[in-house]
């Protein structure tokens, strides 16, 4: 099914992001072999599918599945429909005080289980995802209560689960503060310059500054006291 | 965003089966609003799919989605990939001693999930799905257990979850005899000719009669009492 040889095989969530490619790094360096998943979801930051596909490429995964799953047939959020405008110029402050616009309804469930349906066909043991709930907006499926009920799911979801091999749900950001993820990922050599965290970024891929993405990202780099290659990158 | 007026507004996940139409049907004689989602998951037996638009049309639906998700990019399913066959000539007893080649790795966590995602933008109280673990060919995502753990994870996922409204997940059939969802679905006036079951019908979608999602269902219509009228509806 793979060239995993004798490693663990892990499937990483990789969307294009920040998070995702620092959480990939970790997994890598920690002995897994690498296979990924990025959905194209009828994002309107579609840029970070090509972000992802290079961050593979750096990372040397070759199972790589970019699959269409369009979440615009249901709407509901800013990041699916293009009506809905994307949240500017709030503070850090301000986005952890609700679940704002940027919210796509049970994004990351949806997510979850097509990576636990790659798992079980890649014989993985582990799914990992760049989630966190410290410098984020707010979403419920970011929060470690919730990566702890799809464990749960997903021992009784699977075949592997019932036979007692219940893929493990791995968030090794999920309490780490954005400057933290930062220094993480500059540790383990993340390039940060193929990376796209903007929810509304120009047709080019340049980032809007102003959503709360990229303010997250942006005061992350300055607390580590690091320059964001992105913004020279593109 | 409907036409539900003051009754409250459930998902029913419609494959086009005889247990999905039959949980259907059961919703609206509870007083739901419903709203239908069906999936084009690459399975087979696509044909399921153009008895779903038939059976939401006969139910009233008219807020009905079909999604592509192609989860032949997994494979590992004799229901999405045609390498491997799909058993036939199985006795409801060696149906129950393990999981078989039908399954679809993570298929109800999906189903599911994507449900929850147009639960929320539907602003729905239920989803109502059509598994049952009696008479059924022994998928570990079918069970009560699997279901709770969904209905957990569905309080902690999503917007509404949070804000005090998570959404029920409701199995009506799930520990129903097949022959006993047959005679609630008779009663309810289910036109069952409109449904199909088999998992590999030819191209005119005519059933197979060996799988085990036929012999259940032959076995069903028998012990009931019932004549079948998909056999002579195609």
């Amino acid at each position: 099914m793979n060239q995993a040889g004798s490693k663990a095989v892990a499937v990483v969530l990789l969307s294009g992001g920040l998070d995702s490619a620092t959480a990939a790094s970790w997994a890598r360096q920690k002995g897994y072999f690498l296979v990924a998943l990025s959905l194209d979801y009828g994002q309107r930051h579609r840029v970070e599918l090509e972000c992802a596909r290079h961050i593979a490429a750096d990372l040397g995964i070759t199972d790589h599945v970019v699959l269409p799953i369009d979440l615009t047939a249901f709407g509901g959020s800013a990041l699916t429909d293009p009506q809905i405008p994307v949240p500017r110029g709030r503070s850090p402050a301000t986005m952890a005080q609700g679940i704002p616009a940027t919210y796509v309804p049970a994004r990351n469930t949806v997510f979850l289980s097509l990576a636990l349906a790659m798992a079980e066909t890649r014989g993985a043991e582990a799914i990992v995802l760049g989630v966190n709930a410290i410098d984020y907006s707010g979403y419920p499926d970011c929060r470690p209560e919730y990566l702890d009920a799809f464990q749960s799911l997903a021992g009784l979801a699977t075949k592997m689960g019932v036979e007692g091999r219940p893929v493990s749900i791995l968030a090794p950001l999920v309490k780490l503060a954005k400057a933290d993820i930062i220094r993480l990922g500059l540790n383990l050599g993340v390039d940060y310059g193929l990376t796209s965290s903007c929810y509304d970024p120009d047709p080019t891929g340049r980032p809007c500054n102003q959503c709360d993405s990229c303010r997250l990202r942006a005061a992350g780099f300055a607390a580590a006291g690091a320059i964001d290659p992105r913004l020279t990158a593109i």
